[in-house]
């Protein structure tokens, strides 16, 4: 096996010895005149079910360049089962959002929309550009599942009921969110993060008669939305995800390869 | 008491009953122009030593605002003592770190130049005034302490005995963040987390044979220098600072929902 190549993408091809891949005209552009990669070069690719391939640069024509994979590096390895939903917010932390949710190892990416959140609409196709990039980066073997936007309600509609929602709460009353995580271990989990506004006091009427709620507390500090994002994830990860000891072995139940390409809503 | 201002400001001067307070330039055009207040209008203010205050603003002038200190809202409170020491990245990720770590506790955020450290220098007062503005929106009672910038093995040459170094290693052999963290709870602490090239072999080294550093891992995916600092912090705090049910006692009040909508100065 060659040395580990600098530059990880993602596709969408099936991976296999021998299989063929091209790349479109952003990628190849990349690779060709921002990275300088020649024939020959060597790339690591993932597409969230086959494990991470070596794959060689054949060549490059105008707006495309193929590639043929050779050898497996690493096997496919499911990440923990970690939702995060969240209200989205203005352009610039919204990127920083989906960037690092997906570092932090989030499994799907879900923008909600609530009373109080601010804009209206979310540009999905830079949302995922910013969370694929992030995988890419961060040695991730899957990308986020990343489902369209919807209605707070109605992503609370059709709620799975094992798994549970820790609703990242603005009032003292909630429990501590190292209690709380702990207390769920080995469940699927979900945060939900609400718009810099806060929530509604209706929403939160409603969220608080739903049995697979959790209100959790991130400290004294008034924590902003994107902060809060962080921080629960990297919580959760480091007392029951895979930052824990037992890593892979004790994790929460794995999501199979195939769901980790989730559906969207 | 009146209400909960929706503006709070980091104040230099002493606070006690019937201080007057002289506000720059550019903050009494912010409150005149931005926030529209006006003469009577009431807003928070707190200097790090004598808690936070109400003040009563008693008139504009060209480039100045004057403001009159009346009752005292909250009782000084120190937060957790814990301080953060990384390497210098570009700008606009500074910044956020400078505004999360501020929002996450940090009682000092240091710059420290390492080997592959990025940029040779950096914009203190920038930093400071992320830092300030993070500071007066999420409800701190002080801002964090920010020494200028030294080289790393300065910043190791005086280090407090006491004081634990938790080292973000980006090796897998280090101990998982939640599982070190715990050990040494009750003790003052810092993270260190280094630039985006990683630390020289060199650096570890020496870093190693230092009886206060404690590497700790942040999982299987490689972070980002900005999103090592938040996980680091944030678990910090959930474990063993004021996130924690003990913490509970010197919390200070929470914002209701509609109070979080406060603009940052």
């Amino acid at each position: 096996m060659q040395d580990t190549p600098k530059t990880r993408l993602h596709v969408d091809s099936p991976l296999a010895e021998g299989q063929a891949i091209g790349l479109d005209h952003e990628r190849a552009h990349y690779l060709r005149h921002v990275l300088r990669l020649e024939r020959g070069d060597a790339v690591a690719v993932f597409n969230g079910t086959d494990g991470e391939w070596l794959a060689v640069i054949d060549g490059f024509g105008k707006g495309w360049c193929s590639l043929t994979v050779q050898a497996r590096r690493r096997a496919q390895q499911d990440g923990p089962d970690l939702w995060l939903l969240f209200a989205p917010i203005k352009r610039g932390r919204i990127d920083t959002v989906a960037e690092k949710a997906s570092e932090l190892g989030a499994s799907r990416i879900w923008p909600v929309f609530t009373r109080h959140t601010d804009p209206h609409r979310v540009n999905m196709d830079r949302l995922r550009a910013n969370a694929v990039e992030a995988a890419e980066q961060c040695e991730r073997l899957s990308v986020p599942d990343m489902p369209e936007p919807v209605q707070l309600h109605k992503a609370l509609a059709d709620w799975p009921a094992e798994r549970v929602l820790f609703l990242c709460a603005e009032s003292g009353s909630a429990r501590p969110v190292a209690e709380a995580v702990r207390d769920f271990a080995g469940r699927p989990a979900a945060f939900l993060v609400g718009p810099e506004g806060g929530f509604a006091k209706s929403e939160l009427d409603d969220l608080s008669k739903l049995p697979f709620v959790v209100p959790v507390g991130l400290g004294p500090r008034v924590l902003r939305a994107d902060t809060a994002v962080f921080a629960a994830l990297a919580c959760w990860q480091a007392l029951v995800g895979d930052w824990t000891a037992s890593g892979g072995d004790a994790r929460p139940p794995f999501r199979a390869a195939e769901d980790a390409r989730g559906q969207p809503i």
